[in-house]
């Protein structure tokens, strides 16, 4: 085991100053076994996963390891400084609007360009090897990526921030985005062709998402080679190998603990032994986990502006109908419309609400994981 | 002719008192005569175009109208109280980063849906008049915008902006969406089929767009037109009305001149004219009219961050390879790489540049309309 | 009893529409009981007091007043639409940063030279009663006011907001502010003489300050009557009249509870049962309560940029050395300075903390009411 | 001449990255010469004085020095990261709303501590040199600043930038603090008694300030060498040196221009001649000059909000009754009020402006230095 640090550069402020990222190594001795890639706080304020990667390299060094380990536990230097009262908006850039999480690079058509770049004579002869053709795709991915932010006309701020994360976890077979929610239970959205795997980092809430691309990392780490197994699928060669990442969401946002930081960290050393990735390491106690389809998972768009009592709290399973918030309009306390009560549209496990009591007409009020019927 | 004015509710503040837009309605008398609408400061600190309704409405009662219009100088009731130190955030929404100009209402199937409403039987047999068509068609779409708003799980904050505003717009033949851009020349943006219209706003610097949605209010009134046109052709039915639609961007945002605004109502009056919705009005002078394809629209990406001297001002032509800014390093103030060229990737003309000094990397520095070749 | 309400204007927004809070005023039916003036919310996202104005809006019919009551829910239109990331900041002007709660109406003279307006010789004599002075002061102080507000080249918009209000709090005997903390216990701000009339509010910590003007409500109440007794006292006039006026934070802001506001309310009305202002209502729990002088009331300032465990919440009672937070720094996981411990420079009662884990070196971190010895 | 550069560490972000500010010391060779100090932006959005720092970096080399100098061109690290909107809101801190130029050191009494520090029958037997006492009341400055940074309870964010600053700062005998205003034409605040010296900075408008504290590093710097001038009186002894500072508006925020910071340069060296500070350098052109009285330095607040033109302009001159703005309500576009004029209340010189036409009642509009009558 060997751990090494590096300072990767992404920002500068306007003085020049370079800003960078710590970038943790931890070397298990043998190039042959897998990467796992996690970094924390894409979104900035989003500060659990980076006390959960302290407890990680904490931890790590005590195991036996039987894969390499990048680890990048503040990987937004834009957005944490970016002050909004006493909070920290690291959400979005704040002259665009551009989500941090929302511009990783895919290209629908890269793994078509990529077996183009190949002999095909010698693909359909079989001569490639299944770990040759991985080698030289993610091979081929970095390089499509350093050409577009080195492209002329240059790029965004998020494509910048995001592009230069990809070419890290472009290395990793296992790739892990930890999250938080505003107010929030923990989840996990796990791409539907890996629930069983999910099932093993002992989060109540799993939300599963299909495999294609919507912008974030866990999406950009997997389609890719999806779409590699299905191109090649019509060259007649069978390709199964697939990189397999999660976005794992750790609760509520603006906020860390170190003793629930070490429960969270012992949920993802035990998905990595169910992975053989390491050995040894914290137990945990089974939690009983609930699955839930993207399409069944829904928000609530608050239909009144006002102040909210969030009666329903995060975890908390509600029945269709139920008061779950009760809006105050102060222009109202003389009559009955002084408070209006928000029933549930449907039952379901309230997983997230939105932090503050101050609401609009269109606010994400409550994300609920439906039941499905 | 006559006006009338309504205080239509679009957003309630946290206290429950309603927050509205003025509405102004010019009734030509007739209801068989098109409909205009124009609206302005969807994104909130784009002013210029409220004035530039201010002036159309001093200078309409002195036209012949035939036409009716619909005016609605400061369509965006939440941007417009969001200050971001002296300046009004008003581009995108400052919770969710959703920008207020691109979640208009769109359905790729809904012309196929709405054809599914009527009598198949009748419509092939031609029982259905264009204008019947047009009308129950108006009406659909207006009643998909109201059922969505209605849902049973809500509407976001832009999405309810923008549905409400729709519901506006939909009842008009032509859309007029003013704009500005950050530190911008006057410019158009214009459906590729629209061209020969566009040339009657007298703006110097025309966009051809591609007849898609992509999110704006033009697109959202123009494509479910050309959806339906082409979905009645399946059923061997010609139908050719359009609606039409432009993005005008009048300068740059945070200002307001009313000499100006003067100049850009009698340019829109000069396109009525040109189709026969208003007879009168002030004379223009013909200026020069460049014409690009959007995808020769190219955004140059700031790759250095620093302070930043513009050279180049928005209207300028520049040449490939011309130094357009320079940045400033204050690290480097002891070196040479204390002040770096800035070049430009094509000739063309600058439409707009970043309207401040401070820039990071990925700062949209300039938009470009370059030469076609 | 008889309740009325009004929508008193004090902002528009940029498209002319006037923005008001609403007022509420319960009559007593005498015009010589005294008069309780309440606010809640100038920091907009201050809420809980607007839950316990909704209870007192309750229970007042339900009481014997001996007191008319002046209630104002909401009293910040300015800062209630002012949104910064998920949250409202609506602490300061987001132009000037301003201070919504420092700008009230004092003017260390007026005392003289309202008494300077009075026939001194009538003075001095003894001719005017302590009534007569009470009513002519209040009316000086109003006028004073409205003068500073229409004056030829205006006034700055916290002192715009601040002054409207005090002209409703001018004419109270007793002004009650209702504000939360960041993350906060309970507390109140009373002025050095009112202590014992502060503790029936029930609430467990006290900050006694001393009776001089610094910018708030409070103070601006009190200040001006202390100033003419003061004054009278060198003409050998004894006038002992003060207006009574606290700052009660109610816990912690974005945040609002019904429960705990019918406590809250409890509270407030239980003083007021003491003051003779009500009679009946519901009863309290009495809790023990300790007073610290405003020279102990400490701010630790941190010293650390990092992510934050806040260890010490508000409320609880701490050591001298005792760790009350400790700062992760991700530059630093490899080594023992990842893992930074804060300890408390006096014993004392944590107050509050500051509501977010992301801090910067200067960020109030702590409130600690500091034993005395 | 030897240049040397250090990066001075004043921040961190949360991960724990140092972030710092360019420090360039150029030194004449000589001890005895006197020392300038000079800094821009600490009100980040006002970069026109970094790229006159720029500019005098690349003169001072090519002059005969008779002095050193300390030049920070970028000093504020935290303000230069906080973006909003487009724009860089640098004038206060986002959490507290501290003006980043309004919290240097200064305590009224220290002269007064200074001197019970010294042997006081020495003193007033004249034993202390003036150069001695000098050099030890900077020492005692300094050591005071540093004191109150280490303090156990700590400084807030603005005071922890303002004291370092004020560290470097309080080596000097000049001190030159370079901002902008926001739309704005060059002028200059010069403490009464240095009017003299300010006319050769070649800058239009002077205004004259009084020699005492309001926070801002000018005051900052020469008031405590006030303080002991006039304590040492008291004990007969005369000491006449004076620390001379000034802060110079160069024009309008968000913006720079290098060839318009050689002018400002010239007028900075033509200054340093005047002092013989330097010798050689280019010439300048000399302006008519204006002083006005910080009393006749008016601001006039906004009585409307609304959408302004401003016709008016930096560096114009109006007469009392002139129509200098309009605002638009485009709540009545139907009627007269739909455009309001707003008169200057004074005969006087434009200032500056506020930057955006959206105002509210109580925006800074305009400010006017004011005729003197």
């Amino acid at each position: 085991m060997k751990m090494t640090k590096e300072l990767l550069t992404l920002n500068q402020d306007i003085a020049g100053q370079e800003i960078g990222i710590p970038v943790y190594h931890i070397d298990s001795g043998s190039n042959e076994n897998p990467t796992v890639y996690i970094q924390s706080a894409v979104h900035a304020a989003e500060m659990q996963g980076s006390a959960v990667i302290y407890q990680l390299i904490k931890m790590l060094p005590k195991l036996k390891l039987q894969a390499n380990f990048i680890l990048v536990p503040n990987c937004n230097p834009f957005g944490r400084t970016q002050r909004a009262g006493e909070y920290l908006q690291g959400r979005f850039d704040a002259t665009t609007g551009n989500n941090w999480n929302r511009f990783y690079y895919y290209h629908k058509n890269i793994a078509k360009q990529f077996i183009s770049s190949l002999k095909i004579k010698e693909l359909v002869a079989g001569e490639y090897s299944s770990l040759d053709l991985r080698s030289k795709f993610r091979q081929y991915l970095k390089e499509s990526i350093v050409h577009s932010i080195n492209s002329e006309w240059g790029v965004n701020t998020a494509q910048y921030l995001n592009y230069k994360l990809q070419l890290l976890a472009a290395n990793a077979d296992y790739v892990i985005d930890l999250h938080t929610g505003p107010s929030s239970t923990r989840h996990i959205y796990s791409p539907d062709f890996l629930i069983d795997d999910a099932l093993h980092f002992n989060i109540e809430n799993i939300i599963s998402i299909p495999p294609s691309f919507a912008g974030a990392l866990d999406e950009a780490s997997f389609t890719p080679w999806i779409d590699l197994g299905n191109t090649l699928k019509e060259y007649g060669i069978e390709f199964n190998y697939r990189v397999k990442a999660f976005t794992v969401e750790l609760g509520s946002q603006e906020n860390i603990c170190l003793t629930q930081a070490f429960d969270d960290m012992a949920g993802i050393v035990n998905y990595m032994r169910s992975q053989q990735l390491v050995a040894g390491g914290p137990g945990i106690v089974k939690k009983a986990i609930t699955v839930t389809p993207l399409t069944n998972y829904k928000t609530l768009f608050s239909k009144h502006a006002g102040m909210v009592e969030y009666l329903a709290k995060a975890g908390d399973r509600v029945l269709q109908g139920q008061t779950i918030a009760r809006v105050l309009n102060s222009l109202e306390f003389d009559s009955d419309l002084g408070l209006v009560n928000i029933t549930a549209p449907s039952s379901g496990i309230v997983i997230l609400h939105y932090p503050s009591a101050a609401v609009q007409v269109g606010t994400q009020l409550y994300k609920i994981a439906v039941d499905e019927n």
